[in-house]
Formats: C-alpha cells, structure tokens, sequence
C-alpha cells in the first residue's frame, strides 16, 4: 500500500513499513533504543517485529500493564524512571509498539523526557491504526477525565502492520471500526455505504488506508484544532462522558473506546436530526447500523445524570458552554453547535427505543 | 526600557510590562485566568501586582510550596486538578509568579493541561529574570535529576518588573548574579569587566536588558539546541552536578542555583585552561572574582565522587560522552568539548587551593 505523508512525517504499511524502519535505524544513529509495550503486545506482537528488524540494534523493552486504566501520570513516573536508569539520553528513540493507550503514553513519555526524545508509533489495534496514527495527540488521563494532560507533538513515523490485527479479539476490531465508520459519517457518504457491507474484517488493508487519509486530510487542514478539525469529535462529546462514566464506575463492565463512541454517535446524529435538520432516514440508518454492530447498552436515569455531569470536564469545553461537531446530512460535518439542555433526555430516549 | 522580541512573544519591562498585560487581558478574552504562586510571592509580589492590573479580570490564586525540592510531577498533578476542579479549559490561561521553579513548572503545567494552553511568565527573582524569561525550556525535576521531564513551549509574553528584586534577600540577588557573570564569560569581555565593578544591587535594570538581551540572542541562533545554544551550558555541567547532590544530601544545606553554578564556572575555567589555551590570567581573574562574591564551598573526596556520579545523569549527555561548553578566552565559547577523567581531580584542587 501507498505510503502517507502527513505535514512532518510520513505513515509506512506493511513491507513497507519494515523496510522504513530498517533504514532508518541504519542511518539515525541514536544513542539508544527502547520499546514501549504492554503483556499483551509483548507477547503476540514484539517477536515478530524484533524478528523483522535487520542489523545489529539493541532494544531495552519495556512493559507496562495494558488497559485505559494505567493510562495515567503515575505509568509516565515509572517510564521516566526506568529511561533514566538505562542512561537513556536526548539521542535515544522510543518505539510504541501497541494501542491507543501505548500510543498516546509513550509518545507523551517521549515528548517531555528530557524535553522531548525521538519516538515511533507502531499502532497494533484497529483503533490505533486509524486514529491515533494521525494528529500528533499524545497525552494520559488524570483521574477519570480523558487525556487530560498531553502535548501535540509528532512522531518521526508510524509504521501500520496489518498482520497485527490478527492477533486481537473480534470485540477489538469492532470497537476501531466506529471511528472508520465515523470517517464515512463525517466525510464521505459513499465510504459509508461501503463501510456498511463490511462484515469480514480479515483484510482491512484498503479501508486502514482509506481511513488514514481521511484523517490526514482533516488534520492537514487544522493542525491545531483550531476550526475544521473538530468534525473528528462527532460522536465523542457525549461517547468520551459515557466512557468515562464506565470507567469509573465499579458496576460497570468497561467499556471500550469505539463502543462507546459508537452510543455518541447515535445520540448525536439524534442531535443533528432535531437542530441541523439531518434527516430522519439518515438518522434511522445511522442508528440502526450502530445498534446492529455494537448492541444496545442500558442506561439508568441516575446514570445518564452522571454522564452529563462528565461533559462538564470534556477539553472542547470553552467560556463555559460544550460545543459540538454534528452532520446536517451524511459526510457534511458543522462544528460548534451548541446543545439546548432539554434534548439530552430526548437524545437518550431516542437509543433506548431503536 | 525598551521591549525585546522573541521569535514568538515579547519581553517588556516595567511601566511598559504593566501597560501590555492589560492590553493583553483586554483583547484576548480568555474563559478564566488562574495566577500560581508560592508562599513568598503570594505575600510580597501579588497585592501590587494585582493592584496594577485594570478593569474586571478575575484571578483564581494557586499557591504551590516555595523551593526547588517541590518543583516535581507531584506539584504538578495537584495543579492540573486543581485546574480541572475550578473548570479551567483550553481557552483559560495561566499567569506564573514567581522563580525559576514557578516559571519552569507553571509553564510546563500550562503546556501540558489539555494539550498546551495559553501562559505568561512574571519572573520575581533575578536569576528567573535574566535566565528563565528567554528559551522556552519549561520542566520540573524527577527526583534528583533537574529538568529531566520538560517541554520547550513559548510563553505568551514575559513581564519583567523590576521592583520585585527589592523583596528578594541578598543572597538570592547574588545568586541570579551569577547567570549574569556567565553570560559576560560567554559572550562579551566588555560586559564581564563592567559586572566585576557591579556590587550594588538596587537599580540592575539596564543590566537585566543587557542579559536579557544577550540570551535572546544565542537562543535565537538556535531554538532547539543543537549546537550554539549549549554555549549557555558554561558552569552547568559540573554546576547542576553539584547542585542536585547537594539537594539530595540531607547533611549539606541546599545551594541556590547561582551558587552551585559559580563553582561550577570556576571548575569549567580551570579545565578551559588545561585543554582550551584559557590564558592563566583570565582562569586567576574568573577564580578571584567569583570567590570572592561567592565564597569557598568545602567538597570531602566522596563528595566529589558523588557529584561525578550525578554527572552521568546530565541531560546534555549524548552517546555516553559528557559534552563540555567552555571557553578559549573571556567572551569566546567553545561546545562540545570533552574532558579526560583525570582533570576532574585537578581542577577540585584547583578550586581548593583559590
């Protein structure tokens, strides 16, 4: 597949990507090499692409526990820590091998070690592949609020090896293809009707691909999210406070990112169709195509409280209101529109009885 | 006095300091202001200041524990939540008051809250104000190990004012006197001559301009530090070295940054000499000149095989090898020097014997 390149640097796939990272190892010369996974990557991914990397360089790994819940300052201590005591210095490099959690903390760990070290993502999840690939996001949680703390800040490159996904569970894949399908509901409504034919995920080559470049495009446009790139939130105002909302929450079964988003998404495309006039069969498609593949998720009145009391904290919040990104119609995105309080209600009552 | 411009702000003095942030507040129309300050200069810098600015802005206060042992991830974490409790968003900024400590770990706070939100720096000491007001270095320490976690980020402007020196003790006027005296060594001999003559204190402005105006020169040369910049590194290699064991070392008293510097200048002069042809008459000059200011700090052998051992730690190492910014003559610097071990010994001796 066709490499991307995005403002600084560029997204290799596949053979591609092994060869990429091969040369660049032999020419970069860095003091020193890490490797940043989890249990999970460390065994199902990191022999195979320590077997796929040629010459004569040594990784120092280092492992740290998976799940969104170690998605927090006091990992980033311990990672600090450990480079420290492996006399890593402003020349080494850091590999991220893993998900979004891997992902986003290790390029933030990177990104304030010394005032900022090299390092590469090598995404292993759907989800990682096609979102955290692109945009330069790293951060960590604090507490329950999501990626709270965080820099912008690039990678040299990311490396997408397709092989990986073989290695995860059916509910994994499906949670990284709601930000696909938010793709085609943000950009291009033909994308989306592709998407909703796919129910194999066995070679999801040509959509990661598809993906990748939607996202680079909109981030292209506004680097720093200062307008256009917010259409990337649709869904996730409200999905970001449900996730939230689950995490904490000791009755709750954890939720993952895209099943979460994939609940905003519905609400929102309800939102849409009452303020932007998106239109009720779209709306009935989107919801009946999300509730399909993702079930539905039962929520109490005290629960959807609790919610709504999350989006106070959600980081697009500015001068006190919470702006939305929402669609007037499928892959026409409008942002900052801003939400009178009584729809909430109407938004969750509209999932409950699809 | 007049401003000087940064590559991406400005620094303004005084009246003029005054004058700016007002105008600043006025049109920039952030969602909430927050000022963090420590215990001193919530008493002695925040009634004044306060009273200067004009017009209806409110300021949430932070106070944060005065001292360098407190500038950690810790001091950080409890800002970020504190932020987060008084609903601070991405479009809120934060106004830092204070040393080195409160300008290094409130504008890494800042930078890092939500991904980077707006801050300007009020540096209160004149070590923050001749050093930290210039670079974009933010950070706290880990550990012992200063400004190990970082970013470079450029503040929004830097206010100097002055008349905040007059609440400083003499000790700490001498201390920041010292990045002072560097940047002469460093970069001008007229300068380091006029500074010898220098000993009262009450009306330093057209020197804070002078230095002020000399660091904005070397970092513009070189924003990220590849080459040039590290000639600021003078007296901070052995200087950092001293100071963090120093910090560290329950039985010693902590030495203020300036002070462990001097020694670390004095240090870094004798091996100028021995490996740079610095002529003995500027090593005898610079020896004199700062033990006089500064006094004579006794190091026990195993203090200074201590101190050689934080050295490994410093975060200008590259590849292993300890990379030396000296001089070859009064106001000529000289960077990425090496030294063999055995000078480390001598030039202890050196500084022994002054």
């Amino acid at each position: 597949m066709q490499s991307i390149t995005t403002d600084s640097y560029t997204i290799h796939f596949n053979q591609q990507a092994i060869q990429s990272l091969n040369e660049y190892l032999d020419e970069a010369s860095h003091s020193s090499l890490f490797i940043i996974v989890d249990e999970n990557t460390y065994e199902k991914c990191l022999p195979d692409f320590m077997a796929s990397i040629k010459g004569d360089h040594h990784f120092e790994v280092l492992e740290i526990e998976s799940g969104e819940i170690n998605k927090n300052i006091q990992t980033c201590v311990n990672l600090w820590q450990a480079l420290s005591e492996l006399d890593a210095d402003r020349k080494s490099l850091i590999l991220n091998l893993g998900g979004g959690v891997i992902t986003d903390l290790g390029g933030f760990v990177a990104s304030t070690f010394k005032r900022g070290i090299d390092f590469i993502n090598v995404p292993t999840t759907l989800l990682s592949m096609v979102d955290a690939s692109v945009g330069g996001k790293t951060g960590v949680d604090l507490g329950p609020l999501k990626n709270q703390i965080g820099v912008i800040n690039q990678p040299k490159m990311v490396l997408i090896i397709s092989e990986f996904l073989q290695t995860l569970e059916e509910r994994q894949l499906n949670s990284g293809f709601a930000e696909i399908l938010k793709h085609g509901l943000i950009q291009d409504a033909n994308y989306w009707n592709d998407l909703k034919e796919v129910h194999d995920f066995s070679n999801l080559d040509e959509i990661i691909g598809r993906s990748v470049a939607i996202k680079n495009k909109v981030v292209l446009e506004d680097p720093t999210e200062q307008g256009h790139r917010k259409i990337l939130n649709f869904g996730h105002t409200l999905g970001h406070a449900i996730e939230s909302y689950f995490l904490i929450n000791q009755e709750k079964e954890t939720l993952l990112h895209g099943e979460a988003i994939a609940v905003g998404m519905i609400l929102e495309a309800y939102l849409s169709n009452e303020l932007l006039g998106l239109k009720k069969e779209e709306l009935e498609d989107i919801t009946a195509t999300f509730t399909a593949r993702y079930g539905k998720i039962e929520f109490s009145e005290t629960d959807i409280e609790h919610i709504l009391n999350f989006l106070r904290y959600d980081k697009k919040n500015s001068h006190g209101s919470i702006n939305y990104a929402l669609i007037r119609e499928i892959g026409k995105p409008v942002i900052d529109v801003q939400i009178p309080d009584h729809l909430y209600a109407a938004a969750f009552t509209h999932y409950k009885d699809a």
